[in-house]
């Protein structure tokens, strides 16, 4: 659907004017967790994320049937200055390898039935080096959000976003110092695969971006210092908000993409779950500081939405157990 | 197929001879993970796992397709010294749901596409009290191990062993404090819920235990302290291993029957991985023991196998990225 918004303050109030989880729906599911034939608790956190996706998709006994995965695709005039340990040309030659089937997160997306899609954003034209100027203009970010936004299916129950875009955790780093305070250094990681050298570097890029871009505002700190993809991963976000569709948060670049609602909007990632912690260094910090505790923490690095898709698995199993098993009434079985 | 032992000797015997992995196919598998298109090691643990599910299945471009759980159920005498918080017929009871397709583990099954059997041992005889005499005779316990032998199809290509039994989590903890060292304290948890006084008591009998049979030999002490479906398990995990079929272990009584298998052959354990850490509280301390990092820690604890189906999903997605994703030659995509 279109998106209702043609600028930034426009999707500030899309934000605030964002639908709550249904309590009715919640509360008819933890009455129904609470007769399952299980010890109480013996799910541990499947209890939990089972309640919460019932809530928001308003029926206490719900299904995952139609996951979707976007990957949003982006490039960075930032990588004039260096920051990235492969060429900004494997953006475009990663994206024909996502059309073509052949990427981790295509093998995912199958294992676990979600239907993939691949948003390429004007991959000719990078974003403006932000050491040396806005990354985009209020047209380009509200074009990216607009993308983000319509390329959610209304029909979806579950949504993964992922991102591909050489430079992007320089962005992502640069995002976090200016919205979630403290220094470059605290962010900065090693993203594909820097060395020491190449650390030092980016760190200061990072700082010079923050230092020239000083502002209060988070649409306006991923205006100067976001890429097309974390901005297009935001509208996503937001779009599933509007659709009371759950959202699986990915690595250190979709947080970072997430953070800026978070901070825009109180309660703005509600519907969200951190589905793994990242090997980027800083992503633990990241969900530390939006109080998310991730699914899964098996050392995943790679972005493309990899670690949210593996999540699936977990919040399908999580669902199945809730909606699938019998009562203590139903299967005849002494509850203690 | 039928088991290979007809006494304690013969199935030491048989651990002793087990199979290795297959070095070419390990190779073969490493040497493919490092074309993917992916920078090298941005699947963390996802890569490890596929290059060792290759080796034990002795291809380099593995796929999972026919996974078994197995769930064995047994009764236990010691359950008459008031050491749980449900009674003793929630076994059967459990049974019946598992039969009837209504337990959390009937629905992870499905949710990650395995064949679930279910193996209900002598519910009517239930072992001796082990504060008594021994649980079992050689002749029950040989019983039980070749029941969870025969239980593995051969045709799997992975296994999961999940139990139920009221009180088995006492004696998961009798058979760790006679097998891995400590007190009985350090061992002994609250299975599905007893209360303090509970615990304190669930403690003392685990101890009277241990006291009675001293022994230094584990298949001994899974004989006197353990229950028919922790033997089972043991029989089903050293089966898998005779097969070539990679197991994921479940939580503390599955890994307790492990134990019993790794202390009794160096390396017996080789193929398996840890599902998930348990919520009951000596779990990490097992898994420590036993050099075994869980892929998984929901704070699940309700056994049936349930937190390993749960990984069944991570172990597959890391053999779809490793067996179908593209090389960057195939890609063209440039490598850094």
């Amino acid at each position: 659907m279109p998106a209702p918004f043609t600028t930034l303050d426009e999707f500030r109030t899309v934000l605030a004017q964002a639908p709550a989880p249904d309590a009715v729906a919640t509360a008819g599911a933890q009455d129904r967790n609470s007769q399952l034939t299980k010890p109480p608790g013996a799910l541990g956190r499947l209890e939990d994320l089972a309640i919460w996706y019932a809530g928001w998709r308003g029926t206490p006994q719900p299904q995952i049937n139609t996951p979707q995965v976007i990957v949003f695709a982006g490039n960075h005039g930032v990588c004039a200055q260096g920051v990235s340990a492969f060429p900004p040309e494997v953006t475009v030659q990663m994206v024909a390898n996502f059309q073509h089937g052949g990427a981790a997160i295509n093998q995912l997306s199958k294992a676990f039935g979600a239907r993939m899609d691949v948003h390429a954003l004007s991959l000719e034209t990078p974003t403006a080096d932000f050491t040396q100027g806005p990354a985009m203009t209020e047209a380009e970010v509200i074009d990216a959000l607009q993308t983000g936004w319509t390329a959610v299916d209304p029909q979806s129950d579950l949504l993964v976003t992922g991102e591909m875009g050489i430079g992007n955790t320089t962005s992502a780093a640069a995002i976090a110092t200016a919205i979630l305070g403290g220094e470059a250094a605290d962010w900065t990681g090693r993203g594909t695969g820097v060395d020491d050298a190449g650390l030092a570097h980016k760190t200061e890029v990072v700082a010079q971006g923050v230092a020239l871009h000083a502002t209060d505002d988070p649409l306006e700190v991923l205006r100067c210092l976001g890429g097309r993809e974390l901005a297009a991963m935001a509208g996503a976000i937001a779009a599933a908000r509007q659709h009371r569709t759950p959202v699986i948060l990915d690595g250190f670049i979709c947080t970072a993409a997430a953070a800026v609602l978070a901070k825009t909007q109180e309660g703005a990632l509600d519907h969200t779950v951190a589905g793994h912690l990242s090997a980027e260094g800083a992503h633990q910090k990241m969900l530390d500081a939006l109080g998310k505790e991730p699914l899964l923490n098996l050392g995943l690095r790679l972005g493309e939405g990899s670690g949210a898709a593996l999540a699936i698995g977990v919040l399908k199993g999580a669902v199945a157990c809730h909606s699938g098993m019998a009562t203590f009434a139903e299967a005849g079985v002494s509850d203690g």
